[in-house]
């Protein structure tokens, strides 16, 4: 399945986008790509949401990629669970990343420059008005579901409350109705990891090269939260780098030190550092009752067919809040994953997301 | 109670300390205080084993202060569960710590200026090694029991295993007898949190400040690990500091944000960041296990009646990692501590823990 990545801009300085918090961008510049084919009522596109750093590369290969490099390949194409011989699959960029779509790495139209901190601060809703204009202009007359884990379960559940209209079932993963005091905490202390750092420059860093450190260690943090205690004691165990050399070599490090630092590693050559600070402030923000009333009467307003999945290992949206989602929602199940493998299971336990997905959409 | 810090010279040049690493120490001076008297026999004595960031001061009133501010007061004096009508409490600060005890921030004989990271690493069993000169020389023929949490409880294994003889019986709360590979990815990014700091200056920040964005991220890090994200629920939810503000102000934060960023300049005002290096170092080392056999065997050696206390919402050193200590140890019990706290309850919920530590003790 060779895909491209293609861009469409929604906002222009005619007609731009008024941000939540009143703030406008004259240009706005999606990323997204497609899978499989619109049918002629406009009512099988699934759109599927991705995380913090997801981009909108989900699945298929990219002209010269040689191994499918996108984030959800397993789970879209011709008889997986979101089956393009059936459904018109769309993942977009959301407003605020680095992946195409436009955010605080676009270039200001007024300074030349990019945006970085002087970016208004978007949020889930933003991202979801900007989504709703895709999917218009691409002829989509209802989406058959939206789906996505973490921030990308954020999305859905505004889908749900924005334009009910516009979607006929919803299936948040792992996610929250409102961010949690915990999750917070967590993102801000990846915040402060990435704006200690000189080499921030309050933000100006363009030119200069990335907060390297700050944003590794933010990562790092991050990856603690994604993953469990268990799956760490049976991959790393206490092996060291050498397992002959000295104890008390600084070098000699455990392994899963040098797991953590790859990790944060690899983010940095791939990510945005600014990027990061407001992807995170988003989902802190995030909350689908703001200004709409008490939560479990916003959410008991949500009246379509829902498929709510936790996983039972997940540190930083429980199942127990998955729980909550689901029973608050009019009309949901409730389905769990049993996996070592933290928060990150929805991206790594095939089998059973594929059981529950296929179920749902049959 | 009024008590005062003593100190002790235990090792002197003449009759140096060497440590687990092979390295020397010319001079170690271990900061102590003892609550209640020792008996004719010497056995009544309880050593209890602090924790990263505690002192000697566990217990009483120091000459003018107001209010006890000793870590455990509850825990200790008359009639309390350690009863001081009944047994010699004694807690040392361990070898590498920061207040009072030979580490880190300690003057180097040898160039009149802090060891800082010239001070040879330390470990648990350097720890208790200084803990049995000191109770030798305070007249002790055998501990009634050791006691202690978190890196305290890896004391407590350690004193099963180094000098059986010394000690009737134990109490490891909430630890670890190989720290995990979870643990030290946490401590890792703390310990990275403060090099990353250039005010950290490879250590050589005497005489120009602490490292105190570095010092304070890398207890916001440990902060979460020690509570849980039901307590964040229920103690902060989504309040923010001025709940009328503009919630798009980027300085108002929520209240969580405020909380964690208040404990990080706490600990900057009272803690040495390269002592933190230090210690979180020596826990990553502890495994009780290190050059004497198989776990199991060696837990299984450990012969004296021991009462494992787990908490069950114990992110940190899990509720299942104290059961499997107190199956492999020869003669303990396992009870667990019911709490929303996280790790920290072993300090915040008194009276399981009294109930517990009372009966145990009788």
């Amino acid at each position: 399945m060779i895909v491209e990545t293609r861009y469409q801009d929604l906002y222009t300085p005619d007609d731009p986008f008024t941000m939540e918090s009143g703030a406008t961008l004259p240009n706005v510049t999606v990323a997204y790509e497609t899978y499989g084919t619109l049918d002629a009522s406009g009512t099988n596109a699934v759109l599927v949401c991705h995380a913090l750093t997801g981009s909108a590369h989900a699945a298929g290969l990219h002209p010269g990629e040689s191994t499918p490099g996108g984030w959800w390949d397993s789970f879209i194409g011709p008889g997986k669970p979101l089956d393009t011989e059936r459904f018109f699959v769309i993942c977009s960029n959301f407003l605020g990343s680095c992946y195409g779509t436009t955010g605080p790495l676009s270039i200001d139209p007024s300074t030349g420059r990019p945006y970085g901190m002087t970016f208004p601060q978007m949020t889930v809703r933003d991202m979801v008005t900007v989504q709703k204009r895709l999917i218009d202009q691409l002829g989509v007359r209802q989406l058959r579901t939206v789906i996505g884990g973490s921030l990308g379960g954020m999305q859905v559940l505004e889908w749900g409350v924005m334009f009910p209209d516009s979607v006929a079932s919803l299936i948040p993963i792992a996610t929250s109705a409102q961010h949690s005091a915990w999750s917070v905490g967590l993102n801000d202390i990846g915040r402060q990891a990435i704006m200690n750092d000189p080499d921030w420059r309050g933000g100006e860093y363009h030119g200069h090269g990335q907060p390297r450190r700050g944003l590794s260690l933010a990562r790092q943090v991050a990856m603690m939260s994604y993953r469990s205690e268990r799956e760490f004691a049976g991959r790393f165990g206490r092996a060291k780098r050498q397992e002959n050399g000295d104890r008390f070599d600084p070098e000699n490090i455990f392994q899963v030190e040098s797991y953590l630092r790859h990790q944060g590693k690899k983010l940095v050559d791939r990510f945005d550092a600014n990027t990061y600070l407001y992807i995170t402030r988003a989902m802190d923000l995030h909350d689908v009752a703001y200004g709409r009333g008490a939560l479990p009467d916003v959410l008991a307003s949500v009246r379509h067919p829902a498929l709510c999945i936790g996983i039972d290992s997940d540190i930083l949206y429980p199942a127990h809040e998955q729980r909550s989602i689901a029973e608050a929602l009019l009309s949901a199940e409730y389905r769990e994953i049993a996996s070592p493998y933290g928060h990150d299971a929805f991206l790594i336990e095939f089998e059973q997301m594929a059981s529950f997905v296929r179920e749902f959409l049959r």
